[in-house]
């Protein structure tokens, strides 16, 4: 997926695919124009003027009510009109192609379109063959990206941390390997200019260097943690023990689980973060999730004024 | 549940969990404000300035599209943008907790939630674990409580009977061991003085005497419904045959099925009532359902003001 | 189904529940409503105050998010709150008769439904039993009829083709037997005039004379398309080849698929149309439903106005 491709000619978001390759001048306008819609993301009428008469679709091959529930609420915010088309229940299962249902959804009207796929790519290649009027964002391809949660954690940190990321030391723990929390949460602050950025988990269940390349690496998450920022601790799906790629639950969160011991080795004030939906005991303590120094709802909060911006900014 | 949990320190409601221990003032100023947005509750959009930019979530961990639809249609009557979250496609089955569903919605901008569990005493639990000014609707939790179906039940009463409860008898038939309208019908009867409740059912689908205290117990249907101003049949759930609790369909309606026959021993103009949905020919005989003494229709109808009361009266 | 049912005493619409029957010129007048509608059909807000207040349901019994999510759009274009109703997961599973639904959702101050129902001649029935004031749309009955569908055919039609029909040389193809798309088309083509009909398919995939009377059969694909000026290509279920109705798929592209080759026997500038979901490769090949030739879009895009057109006529 080309970073090009989901810019104008004069250099203007028209899909939003991808943070990767992102200019950072652009990440942080739409953290700013994020930060000018708080006032009215969670309650209000005040912008019901501002994009009336258009159509969102969330249009989710993989089923993730939170993520589209945000996103419904976002646009209905901006006064668009919504269709939720849930792909289990739709004509693909009658073995129509995902382009002939995007194209027949454009045709009925369709502005704006949220996707989700479980094949890395499959959201760009979609926005590819859409009507050059149509905008696309990508609510989460394969391990690929899933770039509005990148940029809710990072207006997250922005928020609590200052806007000067290169003096911030941020860690991101767990499995980075089927993650695509992880891989936008990395382009965005390489984008910004993190000062460190820190990576642990299983040996099994981090990626390449190609995912990787500029960060610290750690196997052990005691030496991992000390004297961080923020950590960002990634969902262990259960299945990963079924695969036979983690032993236990229990040896999974004595290794790599946010206890509040190791918290504390943290630099004092250092963020939890977490994309949800939590696996309390497992990646994290459930003390820790609900503690003072958590702001996974924080983050959650954030989805709503930025998912906001990036549908402002593709509707023009 | 304890009722006063559900009252803010000055007498008002702040969830609405249970009528259990409601005082009766408050019963009648919810149905006297129903009864004044009934202009409103079937058409017309003189409400929509009302909660306008509020958010309500109909978050429903037991499936019921009748109930959801009610709610949904009145929160839009008022204004309020609606999410429907069906647990059933959501993060809930990925092991996440159901107060961590609630709490992620919350944090997206929810003011209000309607909430349906199988468990007794679940959305009070989640009351519990919500944000101050967050407000809660039980749409149905186990066996225990259906107070919005309570209340339409009374306002159904009133309407056709006059408001002095204390001239009527009602009769309440079938399977009150699993019935969480007939609790919540009981409770509301109660606090509203009404003169003489019964109950009749099959020994083993009626409850002890925790829920039916205050009541006339009657083993046969044709002693019970003698008189009476008004008899609620409840729905007889097919399970309950092959869980052995009943013999046999056909011999359910011999015994416990409002038939004609049976419907002209109660007093004149008695009304006939049922939450729906029902079994035509089991518990209720399909002529009586359709005929001039149901007021099944009405209840259904009087659903959408009472709702639209109960979110006015906590949306404050 | 009788066509007058539909009609009031004074010849109006009170239904629409097929277009068998239905005068010409009241089709005439459908279609140039939706002309009249189309600027407002894909954008804008302009119509929201239309039909405010007033509820639609949606009540599917069976299975299809693209007609659904096109009413949905056509109702909320006109102001209408829309409430969509999916039968898998309501009372009806609970045993609750199909009447019984609507009649609650009618209690609940739907005005409008607009019904699909895997059975001939269901959504009649359900409307028969409404009330006098509601409204039903016919979203597809099994093989019967899905007149919104012959309408949108019929605009795509007269935009392309001009308005006089009697020019014109139609052909349906493809498993007509259980087609009640193709059963629109017939009855809409016939009461606009078409100059001729011709339809063709596999022996035991077409319907007797009371479907086909008027129409000229072919048995050869290569015939049958020479120099008609729209071809009408319908989908082939897969199941057919289970069910042994089709001996397979490339032997049903060989011998009844709209290949380039064989669209090159149609007239110049021959229409090329499918209802969807298309199954590329098999009865279309996928350049000709991409081609230049093809309106496959435009009719999705005419499925707008048409419905709303028929909601507003409808709705008064």
């Amino acid at each position: 997926m080309s970073p090009d491709f989901q810019l104008t000619p004069d250099g203007r978001l028209r899909h939003l695919l991808t943070l990767d390759g992102l200019p950072a001048a652009l990440i942080r306008e739409l953290l700013d124009r994020a930060e000018a819609l708080l006032p009215h993301a969670h309650a209000g009428t005040g912008l019901r003027d501002r994009h009336a008469g258009r159509t969102a679709c969330t249009l989710f091959f993989e089923t993730s009510t939170r993520t589209r529930s945000s996103f419904q609420l976002a646009a209905t915010r901006l006064g668009m009109d919504v269709l939720n088309f849930d792909v289990g229940t739709s004509s693909t299962k009658k073995g129509e192609s995902a382009l002939d249902t995007l194209k027949t959804l454009e045709a009925m009207g369709v502005d704006l379109f949220v996707i989700r796929h479980a094949d890395n790519g499959a959201v760009a290649e979609l926005a590819a063959g859409a009507a050059p009027g149509t905008r696309v964002i990508n609510a989460g391809d394969g391990r690929a990206a899933h770039p509005t949660q990148g940029l809710l954690d990072m207006l997250t940190l922005r928020q609590r941390k200052g806007a000067d990321f290169s003096r911030l030391t941020v860690l991101i723990a767990g499995d980075l390997l089927h993650s695509r929390v992880a891989r936008s949460d990395l382009h965005a602050l390489r984008a910004l200019g993190c000062g460190e950025i820190r990576v642990c988990g299983p040996a099994n269940l981090l990626p390449g260097d190609e995912v990787l390349h500029g960060c610290r690496v750690f196997r052990d998450f005691d030496q991992a943690i000390a004297g961080v920022d923020a950590a960002i601790m990634l969902r262990l799906q259960r299945e990963r023990m079924e695969q036979g790629l983690v032993p236990s639950l229990e040896g999974y969160y004595r290794d790599f689980g946010l206890s509040p011991e190791r918290l504390a080795r943290a630099a004092p004030g250092a963020l939890v973060m977490h994309p949800g939906p939590m696996n309390r005991g497992i990646e994290i303590d459930g003390g820790v999730a609900d503690g003072p120094q958590s702001v996974i709802l924080a983050q959650v909060a954030n989805g709503l004024p930025v998912r906001m911006a990036v549908i402002d900014a593709l509707m023009g």
